[in-house]
């Protein structure tokens, strides 16, 4: 059995008790297909109903605006694919430092007829302001950028961005903002925000449940069609015990939001004290962020090393984004924000959750100070 | 807690016992994200491998062959949209008895450029040989037809209409063959199929998962793009658990498959020979079929009457396909098979698996003869 400390939660989490529960029966007793008419399918349409009531209430949405997909990056495929091929091609612009299942989708459209834009950021991660004004001059059909960022948290002014943005359908990846911080889709939809990508396993729910949440005068066309499935935008039988787990997982992230965001800030703060004493260069560290995340890299320092080492000290944390971890080129978002390769080659990402302790903080810290002083002293045996 | 007799696992299975132990560790402990770059992510990753090793050899086919998907419909989606875009549009052949995940693609790319032609079958449900002579000699760039149809669970001799169509690019949906009839993608693929797909949640696994077999000759555009995960052909992180489950619930249909098929066929037998006795009409009957499925109609009963009945009497069925029940119009399977509409609105499919028992189909057939002679009272009193 090995239990290092799990300090990676934007890559995924640890299914919460309270969700695994609620999913145990709906695998061998209430296995029902939700399409089915007879007692084991009510039942499992029941529990499919409730889960949608908890998803939308999470994000201030009404319960026949969320398509359950199978996860973000099928939601953000969804957005992305599924309203362009219901618009004349056009301008789809989408920021620099975008997921990849926001800036793929993105690059299919320009190869099927679409102009492709990145809108630039800042220094700190944030949505360049005359870039973005200029962008929205050439008047995009589809603009999509992201609530919070995967690699910093960087947050972006969502509701402000596509105030802007009059006329475009505008999407917001907001896989790493649920649960973290506040968010009110009727709000953001007054502003302009016309969809948002949501996944479960993000905030203690089950990998394989995710939800476009979407204003419903927005054309879509389905990327799974077939028996019709959530009002026809997305077949398939429904993962039942998956959703029913999303839905619990949304109702415990957003009833805790405040609480938890307080204490995992102030374990971020510590981190961040400790990281400074090192001194470590903090990724968006000017920018408003998720109050979990941690983005860092120490001079002279390789992340790739650096974490590998830390994994085999009992530490799991990540080095560039999570999904291309596998994939070793410097990190697109800190090249968007123009951090130099030598100190983006070190970048290693924290990622603080529900059962992060202050002891897990402490000892991180004492292994990080022993492995880097390792290395250094490696390096200055070697010059 | 209810527990009708469940009669219906073409529409869905329980997850079995051994299949829901081996996915527990991958919500709370084993939770990691396949792509990352820690214990976590490694223990996750050979999970993945493994079940992909298993659902590999249960069909007879190369793991690396084997790309996960969130399931059956998904696959269906994943061959033909993204097999069609890469190919200059043609024709696109499918039998008139294919799954609606199979029918709606194929319409979609009739709406952007190919022509659609379905194939006729007979009054079994067989695809009709001179018909799909016709068709193939005009050519077609994809062509699917299904192993084993899901309402009448009429098999088809796809390696022999494979060994027809050479130049087309041959999909088959052995979603409800799977873990009921041997299947083997190495003999397939040798006779010209190029593609499987399969689920997990009709052979006792999870929800949430299935897979497209695939020859790696086949070029194929994803549905779902982002980080690359499955050799790029469907990005998203991967549903550990329900993958997992996936390849033991594949390990174990395909271990015991000869001795349930003979099983579930005596079970069957005996069935039918009770509906023979109530004057029944069995749809297929003449024809090669699934050893689980029974497809009848009684003359002058109503189909959805009678599961509704029989429902409120403790036996879950189905009328029409499992995932168009919500959709009351007559079975598109039957209408293509030439069944006229007023005995196609009384069918009723019975489909049994592995925890059926003998003591259920006793039961189910004096609750049916019992609700029949009910229903035929009431018309008699009001005729």
């Amino acid at each position: 059995m090995f239990a290092p400390a799990y300090l990676d939660h934007n890559a995924t989490t640890p299914v919460l008790p309270a969700v695994l529960e609620a999913m145990l029966p709906f695998f061998g007793q209430q296995f029902g297909n939700a399409s089915s008419r007879h007692e084991y399918g009510r039942a499992a349409r029941r529990a499919v109903d409730e889960a949608r009531q908890q998803v939308a209430e999470a994000v201030g949405a009404h319960p026949t605006e969320v398509v359950f997909t199978s996860g973000g990056s099928e939601a953000n495929n969804l957005f992305l694919k599924g309203a362009a091929a219901c618009l004349k091609a056009g301008l789809v612009a989408v920021s620099a430092v975008e997921h990849p299942s926001v800036r793929e989708p993105a690059r299919d459209l320009q190869r099927s007829g679409w102009t492709l834009r990145e809108i630039a950021v800042d220094g700190e991660g944030r949505v360049d302001a005359a870039d973005y004004a200029e962008v929205i001059a050439r008047r995009p059909g589809l603009v999509s950028v992201m609530l919070a960022n995967n690699e910093t948290g960087v947050l972006q002014d969502i509701g402000q961005l596509a105030g802007m943005a009059a006329g475009a359908c505008f999407h917001a990846d907001a896989v790493q903002a649920l649960g973290k911080v506040a968010v009110d889709f009727r709000a953001l939809n007054a502003r302009g925000v016309h969809a948002l990508s949501l996944s479960a396993h993000k905030i203690g729910g089950p990998k394989g449940a995710g939800a476009l949440v979407v204003d419903k005068g927005i054309e879509l066309k389905p990327l799974i069609s077939g028996g019709g499935h959530e009002r026809g935008l997305r077949s398939g039988t429904e993962n039942v015990p998956a959703i029913v787990g999303f839905g619990v997982a949304c109702r415990l992230a957003v009833s805790g939001l405040a609480e938890d965001a307080e204490r995992l800030g102030r374990l971020r703060d510590l981190l961040e004290r400790g990281l400074a004493e090192q001194g470590a260069s903090i990724f968006g560290a000017a920018a408003r962020r998720l109050p979990n995340t941690v983005y860092f890299a120490l001079s002279g320092i390789d992340g790739e090393t650096l974490v590998s080492k830390l994994d085999r000290a009992g530490f799991a944390v990540a080095s560039g984004a999570a999904c291309s971890s596998a994939n070793p080129e410097a990190s697109r978002v800190l090249t968007a924000m123009g951090v130099a390769p030598e100190l983006a080659r070190g970048a290693v990402r924290v990622s603080l959750g529900a059962e992060t302790t202050m002891e897990q903080i402490e000892d991180f810290m004492a292994a990080l100070a022993a492995t880097v002083s390792q290395l250094r002293g490696l390096a200055a045996l070697a010059a």
